[in-house]
């Protein structure tokens, strides 16, 4: 795990190693603008866990550090994604264990549409036996 | 409870978590103008308590910490009250433990009201029995 070091507190803060390798990328690109921000981090476990905003600041200074030697690949979406945050008023966000369960949602969505495509399916085979068929293997493809 | 950590020392000091998420919301939007401002806090009870005045300057960074990951409801009339303390002399001001006794001012101020309305209605009625039963009855609409 990799660890970010920042806040008037000289705060540590353990972050999975992509995710802050994406969060260094967008503080380091702000601060080169001179330009300050929100940075809200919702981090820890059961009773432990918090949300904490901080006024992220040219002036102040930050460090990021890895138990890896390399540098990690970054992703070009996340970033803009991302760097779009740190410019809205909620800030720059990065919330622990949000991508797992977002993943969960995003395959009950999908396992959602797919029913909804054989329903819709069933329905037009029932109407136009031909042509419903044809209209399943599309939606199936 | 929330914490605001903040100042030359990084003092963390414990605030009532929705009192807190209104003074995040002004001191960060005074941030973004680049504007710093006075803030003062009186906190604490007996003879723990303090009256602190600090210079709040964009270019130093301060945190909020919340215990819980939802954000809170904020009040647009509170908002603006402290918005405008913040560019006051006496700056940004929060003191714990005032709402309660403001509300209980705010009571005894109605209560106070009350019994002038029902001397006003007692005379009025001693001078002119018609005319004032009619304005007791209004009164006490």
């Amino acid at each position: 795990m990799a660890t970010l070091t920042y806040g008037p507190d000289a705060t540590t803060v353990t972050i999975e190693d992509r995710a802050l390798a994406h969060l260094q990328y967008v503080i380091f690109q702000r601060y080169r603008r001179h330009e300050p921000f929100v940075m809200t981090l919702v981090t820890g476990t059961g009773t432990d866990r918090r949300r904490r905003s901080t006024w992220m600041t040219p002036g102040a200074a930050v460090s990021f550090s890895y138990d890896s030697e390399a540098s990690q690949q970054l992703d070009r979406e996340w970033l803009e994604e991302l760097m779009k945050q740190s410019y809205s008023g909620a800030g720059l966000t990065y919330i622990e264990g949000a991508e797992a369960s977002a993943d969960g949602e995003s395959e009950a969505v999908v396992a959602a549409a797919g029913k909804i495509v054989d329903a819709a399916a069933e329905a037009a085979q029932a109407a136009h036996p031909a042509r419903g068929r044809q209209r399943a293997t599309v939606a199936a493809a």
